[in-house]
């Protein structure tokens, strides 16, 4: 961990900047395993993942003995935990829908945009050492409120060849069967292109390493959109007098646990607190089973000491964090202020842990400062919008000469004409 | 033109396939010049827009003086025509404010989620032979009323070195100052980087060329938001036998206009209708300035002779076209078929080019397949929705256990102890 005292803001941009991730050389594997793919579909699948993770497949598709059987392998808190983050995730995306309204421009001219469901949509859930099923519940229960025609799933399979039950129990419990066994740059060509078995999607979405990612990036440039560009994940913690120490350490810690290049930030106000978080830090680390990874990222780790929150408020927008905590008094007020970030946490009582898993809000967020530009995965992700309008004959008399008159001026006569037109019948 | 009576729907998406653009020889082009610009600023701008518009410029920000001057040169007329389409399209985008509403997923857990304007947004605008200053309304409305802190504008200059009078007027008339003369790659290279005198910006909009297209994907990958993919414009129209001959022509024309490359397709239930809308093309063409550049882009024109209107939305939906227009008689029931489309336009009185000027809906839509999975520009593209949570201890008590079990179920042991820590406070 790096403390640096009541820095100059015009220098925090590049005190801040994040790891380069030079991924030229990736890329060129990656696109030859997509093109392989696109030429020999399943055949090249099976292959890789063979090649790739060892694991000998006759069939890609999970069939439905493997679904009821990971049913009986989670215990009933897990299924209890699962059951309130379903309810709360379905409960806050179930208010993003959005109802149409008409809006009359003039009589004889009305407007209106329809939120439309993207028709089939590709989830990427990784699910070697870790698999994150929490990810499949923030994924699929918006695809399946916006109505996706099509959900499916690619998941790496396990050693034993099957995919952790953990995931395909969320996939049961959310009625998905169409779920593919096969994992990183595979699974993203084979759902950007399709193959025999695995159907080609409109949008992919999903966390991954850096061959996902290189790979979604890739399709991405051939026309499948993506959710959006990752990086490394991140939180940045404002803290002041009224911060616990313990919480804020563990929840540094709750950050770095995640790779080794996770991205861990503590701006504080207060020099007694940083004090009691560094120690506290020490203390938990060795209590962790990802002690060595989290020993790594912390060494990226940067604390800042500051005048102000405003000054803190700054710097975090500034470097627009995935994930920002507001352990302060005046949460409310400094919420206000936040101008650049992926999801925020009030107070003592929300761990960046809450909205991982089960406050409801989605854990797809923007990284690497795309927090500045993008949204994170809501109900919006997997609808677009699509624009209407009607004009009556009178309606369209009104406007005309505007019309007429900027499609002149634009030197477009045929789409002047196409109102004249319609004015003299 | 060329006619296809009752196809089989099962090839229709060859059929009906958009030609590839193969841009990896102007993609290395522009690489070199962003990187030019990146190096040496503003004076590698001032010497590509020598070296490819022919012009001297001594400074790139346009004066206050040239932008008064350009508000003598525009007729009243055009000035109450361009005060129509602000008026429509300000109401419309307007109407898209979203209002934060804070969803109480349980006593003590609170969920919302907030627009917040991106903070700098570069706006391009073509403006050679053709200034597209009605682009500059709908990109630069929406802006304002997101509330971006910086709206940049960079358009080319013209032949005598200044900017198009209308460009000029709609900026003035919108009260955006910062109006730089530079066009193609260097403008997108200048808005995603920055230089002296053009400010660096979070997200570029506006459409353009292969040059300004392959730019703008370029950056992307560095990291700077775009609006959205481009390629040539596109109608799709749908007529039965209660169309007008006339109209629909005209709406083919006014597409086929644009470009050589523009996309041009009818779809009719009615064989009678089809040849009417033959001839009066063929009539109309004659009349227009551009009839060089319709006939190149009539070559490609497809017309569809269905069985009925099922097929024809089908269709359709397969090519998701940018404009949709529903020259039918039952639109309205039509319309709630669509499911892939940047823009529809309902009935007779709808012609397209009421949208692309003044209904209030805006122009800048998905192209080349890209409405199955983008919206067109809104007021949503220059906001990002940051989500928000606020727990209190009782709150978070209530779904401890939850969290706990899912971290530990996904091996995150850090992410259980943030809550757990908190229960023991």
């Amino acid at each position: 961990m790096k403390t640096i005292k009541y820095p100059d803001l015009t220098g925090i941009k590049d005190l801040l900047k994040r790891p380069l991730f030079e991924n030229e050389i990736i890329k060129e594997k990656v696109l030859s395993i997509i093109n392989e793919i696109k030429l020999n579909g399943d055949k090249a699948l099976i292959e890789f993942t063979q090649k790739f993770d060892g694991i000998e497949l006759d069939k890609l598709h999970v069939s439905e003995e493997e679904i009821n059987e990971a049913d009986k392998v989670i215990d009933s808190n897990l299924k209890n935990a699962i059951e309130v983050a379903r309810k709360n995730i379905y409960k806050f995306h179930k208010s993003q829908v959005n109802t149409i309204s008409k809006i009359e421009i003039e009589e004889g001219i009305t407007c209106w945009r329809k939120d439309v469901p993207i028709q089939k949509v590709g989830l990427y859930i990784p699910g070697g050492s870790s698999p994150l099923f929490s990810t499949l519940l923030m994924l699929a229960i918006p695809a399946q409120i916006a109505g996706c025609d099509e959900i499916i799933i690619c998941t790496p399979p396990q050693k034993n060849g099957n995919v952790a039950p953990s995931i395909l129990f969320v996939a049961k419990l959310l009625g998905i069967k169409k779920i593919f066994k096969v994992g990183g740059t595979q699974a993203i060509a084979a759902m950007a292109f399709g193959t025999e078995t695995i159907p080609k999607v409109d949008k992919i979405f999903g966390p991954g390493n850096q061959w996902v990612t290189a790979a979604k990036q890739i399709v991405n440039s051939f026309g499948v959109a993506i959710d959006m560009p990752a990086g490394p994940s991140e939180v940045l913690v404002i803290a002041d007098d009224s911060a616990n120490a313990k919480f804020v350490a563990a929840d540094l810690l709750s950050q770095a646990e995640h790779g080794a290049d996770s991205q861990v930030i503590l701006i504080s106000t207060s020099e007694k607190l940083i004090t009691k978080v560094e120690d506290e830090v020490d203390i938990l680390t060795n209590q962790l089973s990802r002690k060595m990874i989290i020993e790594q990222s912390l060494k990226n780790c940067v604390i800042i000491l500051v005048n102000n929150l405003d000054e803190a408020i700054t710097i975090s927008n500034i470097y627009a964090p995935e994930h920002l905590i507001l352990a302060v008094e005046n949460h409310e007020i400094l919420a206000e202020k936040v101008v650049n970030a992926g999801s925020v946490f009030l107070g003592n009582y929300s761990p960046e842990s809450a909205g991982d898993y089960a406050t409801g809000t989605n854990h797809t967020l923007p990284t690497n400062g795309f927090a500045s530009t993008y949204s994170g995965v809501s109900l919006d992700s997997f609808m677009k919008k699509i624009t209407f309008q009607k004009l009556t004959k009178s309606g369209l008399a009104k406007i005309a000469f505007a019309i007429e008159a900027m499609a002149e001026a634009e030197g477009l006569d045929a789409h002047k004409l196409a109102v004249t037109i319609r004015g003299k019948e």
